[in-house]
């Protein structure tokens, strides 16, 4: 016996935007679980003969070969978070709402339409593009699709500009911050707690760790025009062996966001300056990435995607792009408020206006237009 | 088929202290589990027709009336923390070794002794005498023996003078410190640590907790000519929700070991006067134990056992004589810094000299020869 979800699914890139946000929800992909979803978007891409498609894993690339002279990938994971009760798709009041819709299957429908476009003819683009299909990107790094590309085939992200469909409400987000995770911890002397002057306690040494973190301020820093404002912030403490016995260690777990402008050994080094006279250990990083917007092609798409952009403060797959060289923005219809949220939904009217507005961008000008 | 643990166990009182304690030693009485050696105590402590017995649960208490103007307590349990692989008890380097061997079968010894020399006559006391053995005092204080009896029969521990046999390395020990444990908290608002300036962390917010800890200075209180050293401790800190969350909650535990001039009362007032401006719930507590050594028979008592005293650090049952208005003090022959460990033992030399102490302050001067 075969159930729903050993069926293939196949996908009609000729349905509105909307239609398809709904037929990609409605086929689950928590993270490691892409393959039906892939094989949905490799034969609908394969119905273009115009188009190259390439499989790698559950991840698919498809590209143009115009000869043009600017290349533009656009990239989405095909995963989600753990559905939780919120699938099948369901539409009230203007939105979608389900599994994904915002993070980030409404962003593969936009990518998806302009393959179509495309693919059909009826889009005849100014750059050639590459669009990437990925696996596993909520979860760890070592199993994100697109950082397997990256290592295996970089020449298959070689562009001029990147945009990623990551959730941004329907704005250009450019660059990202870093992020820097340490541990900053005290040693002390365990004695028992009636007899305190016998040991030396590290909760009490760890006051000025916090003091310091109370006292930081913050740098807001310009990086080619968006404005990064950095943080440092405790995001744990942990200490205590028992409630008779002073307490030998105390380990606060600090993350530093900070701007493009500083690599990832400057903001250790900062780090080390802030809590100089501390031990501490580099737990996890991950590197900011400029915004890199100055470049012409990257302007023709800021003023064609609605003219304004706004530093991204987290951290997306644009920082990969970021250490390639590529600039990168993230740009979709989705809500990075509601992602990873039972109750995620995306509104309707965002998708129609990221397809138009992309569309837009890429189409041809008037100088290209008898190629 | 029946086990040795089945049988009953005899205890022969005239054997010498260190062979009573090996022999005490050798029937296991992890808390809980005392039947077996209050039944051998008991039935020990009734061959003597001049003193009376009574058996509450697992407690055994034996009085003698002899109209004396004062009554002296001898306390002890009859319970142990687990065996840990050092059962049997074995001798070496002049020292018993085994599970209760210093807390405090050595000091439950020295009591059956004197009820051995009293029981046969060849002691006449000074003083009316209440031995008090009973079980679980390591555990929950809800099972403890002597709290039971407390609660339910208060007249029984009616005394002027109690002596706790706790291991004190053969020294007398006053009194004890109260011990209180409360919470201090903070609380703060969660953000995403990429955009932390939408929350507030609280685990930054406890940094003047951990500074006025840290600037702390304990009192040195001298009650009735003992010195008390106090000490106010964090034992535990916790706080954090996850790598990319500014925390909304910090917790600092603390230990104050106070002084028996304070009562729980001043205690928890003098908590909430160091952490104004913090959210303070007390957890748990105990009273300290004022030494009441002032008073003639107290003093008596003290010069007979050495002439020194110094104050208990920790907590020990005397509090509860304490607070039954009864002057209280520890002294035994075990170490205290071995107690609880699987290395636990004795030194010999102190049995006998503890014994031949207390057997020396309990005998009838020369104006009571003749009754």
């Amino acid at each position: 016996m075969t159930t729903a979800a050993d069926q293939p699914a196949a996908l009609d890139l000729s349905r509105s935007v909307a239609q398809l946000t709904a037929d990609l929800v409605d086929i689950e992909s928590v993270s490691g679980n892409e393959a039906r979803i892939a094989d949905a978007v490799e034969a609908a891409a394969r119905r273009h003969g115009s188009l190259s498609v390439r499989r790698l894993g559950n991840v698919v690339i498809v590209r143009t070969e115009l000869g043009r002279p600017d290349r533009v990938v656009l990239a989405g994971h095909l995963d989600t978070v753990p559905v939780a009760g919120n699938l099948p798709s369901r539409l009230a009041d203007g939105r979608l709402h389900g599994c994904g819709t915002s993070d980030m299957k409404s962003g593969v429908a936009v990518q998806l339409r302009v393959l179509e476009h495309v693919g059909s003819g009826a889009l005849r683009p100014q750059v050639d593009l590459t669009w990437l299909f990925y696996d596993c990107e909520e979860v760890d790094s070592a199993r994100n699709g697109l950082n397997r590309v990256a290592a295996e085939h970089p020449e298959l992200l070689a562009a001029d500009l990147a945009i990623l469909l990551e959730p941004t409400n329907g704005t250009v987000e450019g660059g990202c911050q870093g992020s820097m995770r340490a541990g900053v911890s005290t040693e002390g002397r365990r004695a028992h707690s009636a007899r305190s002057w016998l040991g030396s306690n590290a909760i009490h040494a760890a006051a000025p760790i916090l003091q310091r973190l109370a006292d930081y301020r913050a740098r807001e820093v310009e990086v080619e025009g968006l404005t990064y404002r950095e943080g440092l912030n405790a995001v744990f403490i942990e200490g205590g062996v028992a409630g008779n016995v002073i307490p030998d260690r105390c380990l606060v777990t600090v993350n530093y966001r900070f701007a493009p402008d500083r690599s990832e050994a400057e903001a250790e080094q900062h780090l080390r300056s802030v809590f100089d006279g501390f031990s501490l250990t580099v737990l996890d990083s991950a590197p900011a990435a400029r915004p890199g917007l100055d470049r012409p092609l990257a302007r023709r798409a800021v003023a064609a995607l609605g003219g304004e952009v706004a530093a991204k403060l987290g951290w997306t797959d644009v920082a990969r792009f970021s250490a390639l060289g590529i600039p990168a923005l993230n740009f979709s219809p989705g809500d990075p408020n509601l992602a990873h949220r039972p109750d995620e939904s995306v509104e309707l009217a965002q998708l129609d206006r990221c397809e138009r507005l992309l569309v837009d961008f890429l189409r041809a000008g008037p100088e290209q237009a008898g190629d």
